[in-house]
């Protein structure tokens, strides 16, 4: 037989982050499709939408009217999950049945006033701005008491759920570690405990050198399908300095950030010319006092789309009762990513 | 302040088969919705569909021809994730790039030779050949030295990825325990090493006195919304009787399996009275020849929808990179389900 290749046969990966694992079928991308297509909206939108509740000016469904705001404007969410005064209590019947009371905030970060676009349409000092206001919203947040963790995501375009079109993001944050940074607490200290160095740098130092899976470099940031990629084109991004959250970031590097999520959005929605759908998100530390040193901030990308911007990956029978499975390999879509132009592809269209 | 109340205050709940949490918000089903809204096409199709690669007689992409098949048919998946010949090898850079080829088998269950119904449409007779199925499946797969698990499940309609309408559900198996499944050996075994019956057998047992979640019981099977459960009208599928796979069933146990499904598939289609999206799927013990005594074999059924035929839960960026959420309560979930008429909604529409 063959040798073992693992750009044409199936196997299982690692994902020393969560560290579970996900099984790759790339001969798998040739099956028919009568399934879903994706509606894709022309997405044609107004600068402002006087039935949008985030847009300057209008009144959101509380009755409460928004400023008319020319940069970022962050609130707390009218339909929070999380809100601050629950009754402390827990349930427990045999071991079984169990809840506990969970307090915590949510916020609304509106990225624009501009109703019609999307972070690889805006400035890169815009973007900046919104990299601040993460770092503010942290930082205070993280310093109550009764937050424990803080996270600040994305949910863009309809087929990951956004309820709105404008350009937002929003903050959950709450008493108790997620299951999701709690296994990556686990998993970073168990590794930094072992090399003194924290994982996502052994790790950035491996994929630098191969560069088969970097998408973007740029002096602080680098950006990769990370080897255990779930969806097909899933990114992490990553600072060079290994530090455990935001705040910590110097001021060039904070510009760099705001330079490579610019890059990065851009390749996202010239891969199919549409405004690409994913959620994203910051991975840091948690705020609950400790010092946390093997946590290494960095940002996941998790879009959902396989084949064209009709056609998306379903996580679905197999994905949810045995593991993720993907169809094409992280390397084939850090190459598609790669090869993308720089500038957006509604700059070029004349 | 108030006493904490589940049915009101935001908390976390414990999956102990899963020894992971979900964030449950009672109070955030009222938020207002303007993002996407599923297709409700018009579930009419033809008892035969010339152009589908499952109906009888027809011909697949790789030119093999369906059987005139009469009850169930089964077959090797043309485009299976996983395949048998997989040459052996891994990777292992640095304990950050691991890889390990990974082999299997993939089969296709054609349920019916109907390409217009779906279980809760088809008669008890006719599941129950289903579960003969399964249990062939599970038997012969599962005795191939290299088969060490063997996942069944369906995913059914376009919300959950079906690339195809015709009633039908699939296995994949193969040479290791995928992650979902490890999870509930290791949370099986801690339990029934600690009280000598297993987690299920004690967890009905509370389930069945409390009532609160029961949507369905019969002779030998119940169905609950998990206390845990993620999903907003999911759905656990338990024996009473501890046996560690169907092919412990007896045969009344198995005509009891069949009436469940069927009982529990016509309350799904009437709650919204649409043919109800969901992937479901059989947990059973792995096949690599240990006894697995602890384990109790048990179905899982994932529905998506959370408010109405169009409305969906996504779960996205919170969910993604925090843990599952979820709106409504796992009690008024149950309540709605078993509220829900006994005979299927065709039938009573005149
Ligand atoms: O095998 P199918 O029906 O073509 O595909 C469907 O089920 C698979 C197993 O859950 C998933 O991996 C696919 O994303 C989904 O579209
Ligand atoms: O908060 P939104 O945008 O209304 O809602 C969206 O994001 C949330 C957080 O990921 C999810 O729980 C919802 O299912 C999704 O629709």
């Amino acid at each position: 037989m063959a040798e073992f290749n693992s750009a044409e046969h199936s196997h299982r990966r690692y994902n020393p982050l969560s560290g579970e694992w996900i099984l790759v079928s790339p001969h798998r991308s040739k099956r028919p499709w009568q399934g879903q297509q994706e509606k894709t909206a022309a997405d044609v939108r107004p600068a402002y939408d006087p039935t949008c509740y985030l847009c300057p000016g209008n009144t959101r469904a509380n009755g409460a009217v928004n400023p008319a705001y020319e940069g970022t404007f962050v609130f707390d969410n009218d339909f929070a999950a999380l809100v601050p005064d629950v009754p402390a209590g827990s349930i427990n019947v045999g071991g079984l049945l169990r809840a506990e009371a969970e307090s915590g905030v949510g916020r609304v970060i509106c990225f624009s006033p501009r109703h019609d676009l999307t972070l690889p349409e805006m400035a890169t000092s815009a973007i900046r701005r919104v990299v601040d206001v993460w770092i503010d919203e942290y930082t205070t947040l993280g310093s109550h008491p009764d937050i424990n963790y803080v996270q600040i995501f994305e949910n863009k375009g309809q087929a990951m759920g956004a309820s709105n079109p404008h350009p937002h993001g929003q903050i959950w944050a709450q008493r108790t570690v997620p299951v999701e940074p709690a296994k990556e607490t686990v998993q970073q200290a168990a590794y930094f405990a072992e090399h003194g160095r924290s994982l996502l740098t052994d790790y950035l130092a491996i994929e630098v050198k191969e560069q088969t899976r970097v998408v973007l470099e740029n002096e602080h940031f680098v950006v990769v399908v990370p080897y255990w990629a779930v969806w097909p084109f899933e990114t992490l991004l990553v600072p060079r300095r290994h530090v455990q959250d935001i705040t910590q970031l110097t001021d060039a590097e904070k510009d760099a950030l705001a330079d490579i999520l610019r890059q990065l959005t851009i390749r996202y929605d010239n891969l199919f010319e549409i405004s690409f759908p994913y959620s994203a998100g910051l991975h840091q530390r948690p705020t609950d006092g400790q010092a946390h040193e093997s946590w290494h901030f960095h940002m996941h990308f998790f879009p959902p789309l396989l084949r064209s911007a009709t056609v998306r990956k379903f996580m679905v029978g197999y994905e949810m009762l045995g593991n993720p499975q993907r169809d094409v390999t992280p390397e084939f879509a850090a190459e598609r990513l790669r090869s993308l132009p720089a500038v957006h592809y509604k700059q070029t269209a004349k």
